[in-house]
């Protein structure tokens, strides 16, 4: 292997778009309407979908949750406890934190330990959006 | 009906630019200065004015309003009350949710139960932005 | 029906994935590695990919594609002549109209005569990248 | 007067509608699908609305006619002829000025040869728009 190179463990498009189908299905077993977005290990979004009669503001919230997840390798809905635990980063990551999203809905999709990407729900309660964002990332977790 | 296809419904211009009118009116007669947006079922901006002597911010202000009721289908005025009651919630739908205005002067515009579009007003105390878009509303509803 | 209320014939979520795998299936057989964006007619973004390889502006580029195509109903690739042909439109379009992809790759998506949508693709060259529109179109048109 | 004071002479909030309005006039007689906005003489949004149809690039496109002819007081027409007529503004005008829309379709609205405002209209060819600009300047002008 090349010293100058490194390899990027990160979902690929095929995958990506599996996820997204099946978090669909199971919005759709669930009565939600959500978008759905899958980003790879870089942040990137590589695979979105949003359901009929999601709010458009969903489309937004979706791609925000999925980048949270895969950049921080963590559950979007840890961030609640982790800023009530530390005053500077509950007074500042909100803000300071480009597209930071500190509630449910958003999980990184692990292969071996390691995160090759995220996906983010939108367009119900979070604690809805965080069970149709299991069942997408259930396909490679 | 073609299966590829679904139909939004949505306010129309006419309609619109009819609830501008009427909020103006009702604005002057309670001593209001504002800036009055209508936006459609997709969020997007069909009428608006800013009366003479509206903050500059209040642009801004009202378009957003109008666009967070129309695309939660919810009175803007009711996330207060969302947020008090959900931690994750209040601590982070402020910064992670584009455009959202969680006190009063948004409201969705409805037509037999469904969401046709949403009217947003700024200038004065939220308390009074709520009347004056209730004034606009209700050429509708 | 009441007269405050249009109705937008969009494409469905389902029926834009589904154009999307299309798109893919085409770019795999012709060793294209594309992203793929469907808009709906009120250019908002339904189905997204970006496959394996593909540029990372491509995934710009699909979505600006897709959105030039759906606002105007007409296919991106005839913007060429229509600024050649009007001195005016050649000088100010590429600057003045936000988004705008004056070369292929984008069509719309009709049913009917009525354009419920677009459909943009870029990772190739352009005249590549039509025909890999085409065929996710082909799922509607 | 206090010497500390300068009067912005600019268009009202009643008359910008009252143009807006003469402009949806014109352009249903013309079968014309505009957006329309009106600003004041200091760039900023006072009347606007998008009628019925009209593709959603014109949102932007008028908002920003407007602005480029109550900016620099002259027909967005113009521009083109100044550009082809000056090279070093020719070349950098379209990107190096924000919102620069160099062909036809906005108007300045003049009141005793001073500029109080600017409409600006897209949807049709900018020949047809400019048309329906000038049916709203006329209230005025």
């Amino acid at each position: 292997m090349n010293a100058a190179v490194r390899q990027i463990a990160s979902i690929t498009s095929a995958t990506a778009r599996r996820a997204v189908e099946a978090a669909v299905a199971a919005a759709e077993a669930a009565g939600q309407t959500s978008a759905i977005a899958v980003v790879d290990a870089t942040g990137q979004l590589i695979a979105y979908t949003r359901m009929d009669g999601a709010p458009v503001q969903a489309a937004q919230i979706a791609q925000d949750k999925a980048y949270t997840a895969a950049g921080f390798g963590m559950p979007t809905g840890q961030w609640h406890d982790l800023m009530a635990a530390d005053a500077p980063l509950g007074r500042g990551a909100g803000t300071a934190v480009d597209r930071l999203v500190p509630f449910g809905g958003g999980l990184p999709i692990r292969v071996d330990d390691r995160t090759i990407g995220g996906i983010g729900v939108s367009g119900g309660h979070w604690s809805d959006d965080d069970k149709v964002a299991q069942a997408g990332a259930a396909v490679v977790n």
